[in-house]
């Protein structure tokens, strides 16, 4: 287990967040990539209730993950696992050709699916039976769809998107297994992919850890 | 006038778009980047009306820009002005905690500004007027402005994220000039962060080259 007390690494989490929000926090990622390479880490947990003002200081939007090593002081989960990576080459090749195409698969991850995932999360789950997003749907579903037909293209039959595993599928499996088959049409090459992710001894073990350190149900909501 | 026949890199652009998307294709990012180091480029025009099957072999989702430097092939801007910025001081430090710094306002503007921003021009240009939008759009705005709020004060008395322009800048102005004070309430210094961007000779020389490469509006809409 990568999680010490005495770690130099330190990651944010939050101490309590609603059960369906488990194992969607963004913390997840950094502990995954963090148990890819075995490094130890820490967390310092915030409260996602009542989160204190002098954290914007540190993460300006008041989210999770904040990271500190040393000097070094990072927030948005994409950039920390891409430091981590390039600590390590099993997370990001050295050859500049496929680093770079790594770097490529993990933005894209980022800032060309991620926001219509996290569009589809609105109207299914925050926003659920609000008119507007019943109005809406239809036509976010189709480009969803479409967008995830063009994904499953560029993977074809591969395990991962440049062959080998990198930081970029580390993303990318975690930005897709917020969508389900239940909510719309998933290639089954895509939902092979993220059953391949999710198997990968690192990020169960991530997960574990991320659960073990929210305030126990039995305590209550707290304040 | 860094675009030339013979340049190494080759950057994809669209041959046609409507006017009010001009001065918003994302092959703005690249060729601004590259005036700001003075690295030469040559453009590869592709037809945004009837995107070449084969182009979805290059660029996955048929978008522009796509990017070629030898063996080196990537898409998503995001990726590509980083690929640049390594480069060059000027727009990424070599300083690891400034670097790294440098790189998390980068993934910061694409994955935590971005998609708010995209989502308030889906409201107000792509679907204005829609019912969806209209009843949406109350809600997405405080987003919006609670998102800018945080940045504002993230951005402080400073000119540009880190003190210095870096590629993070470049990104993040290229995302904010999106918004308009006629939309939304948009902080003061917010404003003046996006029209010094705006200001710079790079940005300028960009903008003029990517509205050059068009096909003439006299010779009239492509088929």
């Amino acid at each position: 287990m990568p999680q010490r007390e005495d770690a130099v690494i330190e990651v944010t989490g939050f101490a309590w967040v609603p059960p369906f929000a488990r194992r969607h926090v963004r913390d997840l990622r950094i502990r995954w990539a963090l148990e890819e390479v075995g490094l130890d880490y820490k967390t310092r947990l915030i409260s996602a209730v009542e989160r204190p003002q002098s954290y914007f200081g540190e993460q300006p939007y008041g989210q999770v993950p904040y990271y500190v090593e040393g000097d070094i002081r990072l927030f948005e989960s994409g950039a920390i696992v891409l430091h981590i990576a390039e600590k390590d080459e099993r997370l990001l090749p050295h050859d500049p050709g496929a680093r770079a195409r790594a770097v490529t698969w993990l933005i894209s991850a980022l800032n060309s699916v991620e926001p219509y995932v996290m569009d589809m999360v609105t109207i299914d789950v925050f926003c659920a039976g609000q008119e507007w997003a019943t109005l809406r749907r239809p036509d976010q579903v189709k480009l969803m769809e479409r967008r995830l037909g063009h994904l499953s293209t560029a993977l074809g039959d591969k395990d991962w998107l440049e062959g080998r595993f990198t930081v970029a599928d580390l993303i990318m499996v975690d930005v897709l297994r917020n969508l389900s088959p239940d909510q719309l049409s998933i290639p089954q090459s895509l939902q092979d992919y993220v059953a391949r992710g999710k198997a990968r001894p690192a990020f169960q073990a991530a997960l574990a850890a991320q659960l073990a350190d929210f305030i126990p149900d039995e305590e209550g909501v707290p304040a």
